[in-house]
């Protein structure tokens, strides 16, 4: 059964639940930041997940990195997996701009993290489900 | 025209054309460090590709993935694109392990690689080649 990990849990908030995966916002104010949470069960890489669900990963991913490109104009959007922390394979999509904290290093182990201050993080998750509503993603 | 960035070339060893990738890699003794470059122009972005291309990628990705897990035994396999230094796309697959020089943070922009002796270089290369024959990458 897909359970999410408690570290993903405590370091993102739900955003929509897509075909196959579940959408999360990173609880980090420093980047406009989303997970995707395959929703299968013990699976720890892409190359694990079966090929449907690759294809499908991939599609997701692309949606959402138009649908944050749309909404951020970044100057480039990161994917990938690592899974060196948290071993539960998860996706991520990160906005990324030439001013941002990180810039031009990858935002995985870099500084802290800021949370979002309340009105700030219900805005972006609001606006994220009402885009998703509008244009629904097709994995 | 498809034409590879010079820093790409610059830093990587060729070692394969697959269907839609170039199968580089990375002057970089510290790690199994694998790049695939989609033999398209102008492209920056995976979400950029056209859908069948982003299919293949992924493909390739976990066929070099399988590939790298065989030959190496990796903690984890690392993947995706930044783009924030270089940016023609390329996608990354990097085997990691928990001894490794940047564990357990990312390989990108970690301290300074080590290119490789010319032998194991080209020890690497080959097996890798011989594999690819052996069990040719479906895209």
């Amino acid at each position: 059964m897909f359970l999410l990990h408690p570290q993903l849990k405590a370091d993102t908030f739900f955003v929509a639940k897509l075909q196959l995966c579940e959408l999360r916002l990173m609880d980090d104010s420093r980047f406009p930041w989303l997970i995707l949470v395959p929703q299968r069960a013990n699976i720890t890489a892409v190359h694990r997940l079966e090929e449907s669900d690759q294809l499908a990963l991939i599609r997701e991913s692309s949606a959402v990195s138009n649908l944050l490109s749309a909404m951020t104009t970044p100057y480039r959007i990161n994917i990938g997996a690592l899974g060196n922390v948290v071993s539960q394979l998860h996706w991520h999509v990160v906005a990324r701009s030439q001013s941002d904290a990180c810039w031009p290093g990858p935002v995985w182990g870099c500084g802290e993290r800021i949370p979002y201050a309340v009105q700030e993080r219900d805005g972006l998750i609001n606006r994220l489900q009402s885009e998703l509503n509008r244009r629904p993603v097709q994995a």
